[in-house]
């Protein structure tokens, strides 16, 4: 736990692409139209289809898991507020922030952002446990 | 919004397997070898390799998408509490439950939840809008 | 069966996109350069490249399986007819029709048709049939 | 069309899995619990998981599409009856055997078949055009 500090970070960007969209649509079954047809989505209030708010978040899976803390983390909490509409072709920046470490529980808390072009379009908390080494 | 009470629920179950696992490291990059690595799995707190959280939580994205509310509601918030790991093999059913409706500003509250077995594993809440008709 | 209504239907639109009919080709091999290469496709008589037939009939199935009637349907029979290409970025609305039913045998028999911006590209027919309820 | 003749075949096999349920899932929407969820299939007629019926049927698109009549070829018609269940494990071999030519239309005519152990799982017919050369 010595090795975390309040303020640490890591991100990661990704471009959302119709192919991030329809995979997401096949893993989760969520083939609202509004993900899926363009017709739907231009007489929708988005005007053009957007992705799934989850697989935005689904970055902040991969930093705490592949990043920080990194393998062997478990995910504990995660509370997410979707701000604005992520469309294809925007460049999601997904940041995930140490705000507070509990040493004696072994918890790590993070803020957890996704951002296009500077706007904010995700916010959200999450709660990290990290194992004692050998602790299986 | 009338069309709505508190108590209706909908419900969807998937059986976890390794492609359901892959298919989401792909997506998000969360390649955590407990995901992905037998043999790290085994020497883990976890005995085998689990799912990720988020993806058992992305079926509450679809029972949204096209079951309750269904089509062209809008995904506000959503609290994630991971209480126990869901193994391959594992059956996970997701449930959605509306617990409160604001008709003025046509949000539905929901209780989302899923178990394996009966056992819940993940807990949590939901907030949808649902935008008025021909409201673009 | 007393729940269905002969002119009953349910319909699903979405925009064929590349990751869809790469998505297709991968599943069943078919990759015919017509769905394939721009240069293929260019000198054939679609001057583009065109989705697979199957891939806009793969919806009849997602309609009957999940709506109309919904789970636990077995699909006895579908035939099909394509009768005008669909090409990437079209969107494809796929709407079956109960046109008739037989309590007896517990049938029901569909109308189903895709269209392109109100063209029929596909027509056909199926024939679903409704075990009944703990008929293992 | 000289090159065809009545009996001519190409057949094609495969070993449907669980990852190719899955992805046909996702391609289709149609995640129908009797191909997604072991639970739910346990308490079916079927007793376990069962494949998708046009993803079988997706092996004849192929078969034409690469093999016979290969590239270039257009998709007339296709009817398919669903004769038994296909299992995760199951080896589905797709035959596809010319019926009938008519060169005046320049049409082939197929029986298409998938069988399991040399049991008939679908049987149906299909109808091909094969465009002129350089006639785009």
């Amino acid at each position: 736990m010595k090795d975390f500090e309040i303020g640490m970070s890591a991100s990661y960007s990704q471009t959302i692409t119709d192919a991030d969209i329809k995979s997401f649509a096949g893993i989760s079954g969520d083939n609202n139209p509004v993900h899926m047809s363009d017709e739907f989505a231009e007489n929708s209030r988005f005007n053009r289809r957007i992705a799934h708010g989850l697989l935005s978040a689904s970055f902040f899976s991969a930093l705490f898991g592949t990043k920080l803390p990194g393998p062997g983390c478990v995910y504990v909490n995660q509370s997410l507020t979707f701000l604005k509409p992520v469309y294809i072709g925007d460049t999601v920046t997904a940041k995930i922030t140490i705000k507070a470490i509990d040493t004696q529980k072994r918890r790590l808390y993070f803020e957890t952002q996704c951002s296009v072009k500077g706007a904010t379009v995700i916010s959200g908390e999450a709660e990290i446990y990290i194992p004692k080494p050998n602790s299986h």
